[in-house]
């Protein structure tokens, strides 16, 4: 907790997106803050500039750094001194507008933390990893649920071998919010998620799809060789899909099933993830996040909890942890996992040190190439009546 | 319970396998004898002369009519007065070994209750099909999950519309048990269910993923059209599938997604189903039986228990249960309210009465037929790398 | 399963009470028959002859031996000769009739397997006590979660120290169907139950906190020393306590406490019970009834289920167990394995041998007596304000 | 979210304790400035005064304002202008210090967060709310669990009537950290809480109890009448109690039981309260803090979850969401929702308006004295052998 070690002093975030009325947002400028590391310092909250003036107050901001659009922002901060200036610019908009405002303050020097999908399709993903090549800068994707102090305890038994071999990832991602044609009513979240010229190529597959996906990459870091993907739209009219199911093949052999729902009647954010090793399996489930169960044939099935203090728990669980077991931590707190990673990065460049930018703990921009590259087959494979195609891509991390 | 309406006495039951060291066979005892219907009476329960012999107290068998091959009991049965013959045969053996004696015991003239898978392979059970037809004799399939009193309650639910139509299937038969290779250590059980020449074309697929299929179709009436199937073999040495994931497309749009596994550690039964409606969803556990989740976007989440007292539980739930709400009832009795309903069929049989032999209650021959084309279209589909293959057979009910 | 050695046959039963609309009648004939060890051969179902003669057919009794009292009864069997005659009478009578029938066919030689509690008030259970021990008979009380293989499990790990020195016993039976006044409704079970001339000097502390108290002596083998009772009865005009809790202190220093309720909106058989040892706790609950949760600090909690194949299964749990992990065994299974450690002792008094009596695996005529106990001192308490009152009874077990 | 309506700027913040090792400074710090209303300021964070500064890095505080111990912070803020002072001060040290400093706090003019419990003893706690009563500041007591979007729902549904007349809480606060005597080893936080010097004349139920008595007050508003209370210390050698149970009479006849325990190996925080009333039930339990189970006799058991748009969810508990439904929130965000509370009014007060002190949505000074009451009785008839003392205060709010 605390200040930015070696740097000592807190970060300064730009937020971009996130006026009134916006979900994440509000949950970036939490998590970034939660730990007394950054203090949200400008913004650029809305394209309406109205709005942008309006919503500064909840977060904060200054009027004087409370800009009508990113590029007056990235412009403005530039001018500033060093030690006024922003450290990093949150992303916060809808999918649409990821790219040019990633690639704009990658290009301004500025450290980026992006909501996911990270960009609306595979050439803007690959551009723009491609800038932060060239750059210096620190770029975090904000696929949240990989900051879950479980989550991060399962990587790391996994990667270590606890499970041995793994076979199997089974993952499942079922919403309910859609199965009504919210897109007709008020719903704003629910107007550009559908929209395939603000959302992407993919609905239900390029929001939470994408992140079932990544999570299970996350957390065994299995190379994918194909993907075989079933997309289905069951609301009438709707333009993207709001229902599928993939099987995903890894080069070392194992099978992985996932299947995302926003039309399953009741269910929240009910998104659970199964992994199968030779060794032994484990279960995660995002809706009760502080528990985690793990199986061994002839044993007692035990249930791993976020308890900092146990044995058991090893060195990313616990770092991951901020209060004694029981008391529950939840959504902003892995939110706020993410950030502190990249934060941790951010405090080295900023005092001159190197950091590892591919296998990074926080997922990076290689995950948001990934990511699309996932979208883009599932879409392509889907169209061939679910055929196989390629789901390696260079950028993978590990 | 009690007697069989309208014969008013128990019915007289033979049992063929179920030999010292099965599992299957004393299930079907106690299932068939739980309500008092049925009595255990004669048995041919090992094709090893000596171990029939030595089995039979265990079943409270007279050793008279402890016979060492079933073609013996059918003969021997059939000599006796009408009042003492064996009205229904159970068959627990192996599955190569279903078919000759379902086959034979119907052509004598006697009901049967069958285990799963059917058959071997599809020739034989589409041939049984037709001597059942030919016959007028009770055929039932022990489906057990089917006659759990959640499982009616769904059924009933779906059938009637209340959940609106039916979008998706999404079931898992999880177990455990073979990950290790268990065949070639003492185990029976594994030895017959891995080898090709008894278990069938397949092996978790033929053995579980094949309830998981019924159990869909049972529930929710919906006629199948593809199959894309994707089965492994993840134990060196193995030569059947103990491993898969199946697509399965409805001819009303549905998408079904099934998975099964044997090689899940600690997993023991863990065989769970939901069911998206465009009014609602529901899921079961069968680990939990006694329990559904019944979900509506912006209600609460709705437990149903098996309380056979409460306004919410419609007729064919309500017949399912024995005792009040809080009491556990389990696998015993759920497959006992499979043979109950076949019971219902056997006595109207005895009395010259119709019955309804295709759409029953309880799973039946042309249940069978479709779960060996299952089986045999998702071998096929596997071998082609998951292409799709016809899942529509004419047998189907319904 | 099977024949009872060494005997080598089917006990034969008489069932006294369980006429039509009875519960627990069914529950006594169907779990005394589950595997294959007895029959129902004659009964004194009901007191109403009419009844009694109609209810026969239920159970495959036949008339002939199907009187119309339990006198009857006993004098018809005893003139029976030996190997037609009955070998024991379970008692399923509302609980003020428990005795005389319990009294009666001790002294004339039969065992039996009383519901519970075992009497109408302490000194009818002191004097039957006495009986019993004067007797050779084997005397059984249908405490029938002690039957669970959990319970098994528990107790075994209990007494042989796995958990350390017993510090607590917490434990809550909740249910909710007396929430309103059924006695006035149609409600036979209700009515006897509120009746304090049919049920006893308690009503929910009778019926279901016997249950909790004889669960937790049964499970520690702790001796308890003194009782502070608190009883409350919530519904207008009923005449007998509905709800209630009880603070129990045991000879080793160990703090009891036990909660009753028939008043809690939608609760349906809720019993639960969690020990804490030095070493470790466990906790179960009945109506998830496989499973059993064992914790120890710094280690994940411990899912035991209820596997007969796993090392951490002790004898006892798993000489409690049909059928393999994952398959549920529930409510009927448990009270037949109570049902069949008394047959055990049935069948070693049959063929001369001795037995325990007073540890038994399956709770007995002592137990009883302690429970009448309990019952009393409760309500003794809880008339002098929660005063503190003996509860250690000579005839404690252990 | 943001600014502090109408002051329309955030609220100064002063943190005394919470120095390094600290567990409940750090969480009042996050949770006073998750939603963006406050900021650490100042504080005496140690009464070591190297380590008092060491700390104030971690949370953002400056040099300048990091005192040395509350008197230098209180006299020091007193002399900035008005427009830098802090708002309030909150007190997160052990809980013999809490009187002295809230005192003065108080007497300066400042707003107080105080941990709980309030005091020391009863009588500060009366003394502190006298100095309350003759002030202006905002007091509130950070009963943190009261702050969970479920315990407000349950709150309003409860005290609008919604589950009819209280009959029964039940509540069961179930740790195990301190079956080993930690406070002989190096825990901090066990030395403290196990030394009546420090803690005050209760462990467990000082610690924990207080906790669970004052949300059964909260969530039902039910005046108490009596208490017996039973203490147990099951470690060798501690000097307060680990383990206890007491039973609670309120004025209109409801009963309460309550038990909590820090002796239960492998619990961690396993907070659970259930409210029977006369037309429903709920329970909730802390470690899965989203979800609340509702029951009505014949109808299925109904979870509410934390979603924020469902229309069951009522204005106090969606008061207290931040997120949708299936994003948990947990500990933090509980917390963050009294502080949010109490910033209300401390808005109010700041702008010359008058807030309601008695029955304010956080917890304050009365339900500080209450609690102290509570405790001080529960050790009184724990020392009488559990005899019934009175446990209505004059300073009951409601």
């Amino acid at each position: 907790m605390g200040m930015n070690e070696p740097l000592n002093r807190k970060l300064r975030m730009a937020l971009v997106g996130g006026g009134q009325g916006s979900f994440i947002g509000r949950v970036h400028s939490i998590a970034a803050c939660l730990d007394n590391r950054a203090v949200v310092t400008a913004g650029a909250l809305s394209s309406n500039p109205e709005r942008a003036k309006a919503s500064a107050p909840d977060y904060g901001i200054d009027d004087a750094r409370a800009y009508t659009s990113y590029q007056e922002l990235l412009d403005a901060e530039l001018k500033l001194p060093a030690d006024e200036r922003i450290d990093f610019v949150s992303i916060a908009t809808p999918n649409h507008v990821h790219f040019e405002v990633a690639e704009a303050a990658v290009k301004a020097g500025f450290n980026v933390v992006c909501d996911k999908p990270m960009t609306y399709d595979l050439a803007q993903a690959e551009q723009l990893l491609e800038t932060v090549k060239n750059s210096d800068v620190v770029f975090a994707l904000s696929h949240n649920y990989t900051g879950y102090p479980m989550i991060r305890q399962a990587r790391e038994m996994i990667l270590s071998g606890e499970l041995g071999e793994i076979n199997a990832i089974r993952s499942q991602y079922i919403q309910g919010w859609l199965v009504e044609a919210m897109e007709h009513q008020e719903s704003k979240q629910a107007a550009w998620r559908t929209d395939p010229s603000k959302s992407g190529a993919a609905g239900a597959f390029g929001d939470i799809a994408t992140h079932a996906y990544n999570l299970g990459r996350y957390m065994t870091g299995l190379l994918p060789d194909q993907v075989s993907c079933h997309l289905k739209t069951f609301v009438d009219g709707r333009r993207l899909d709001d229902y599928g199911t993939a099987i995903i093949t890894y080069e070392n052999g194992a099978l992985g099933t996932l299947t995302a729902s926003q039309v399953t009647h009741g269910r929240e954010n009910d998104f659970e993830i199964e992994i199968d090793g030779t060794k032994g399996s484990l279960k995660w489930r995002q809706e009760n996040p502080n528990e985690m169960i793990v199986r061994h044939n002839g044993k007692p099935h035990q249930i791993y909890t976020r308890d900092p203090k146990a044995a058991h728990i090893n060195a990313m669980g616990r770092a991951a942890c901020r209060i004694p077991a029981g008391h529950p931590e939840a959504f902003f707190e892995a939110f706020a996992n993410v950030y502190n990673a990249a934060f941790d990065d951010m405090a080295k460049r900023a005092c001159g040190e190197t950091f590892e930018r591919r296998d990074s703990v926080y997922t990076n921009c290689y995950d948001g190439v990934e990511g699309m590259f996932f979208i883009q087959q599932c879409v392509a494979s889907s169209q061939e009546n679910a055929a196989w195609v390629p789901l390696r891509h260079d950028a993978a991390r590990k």
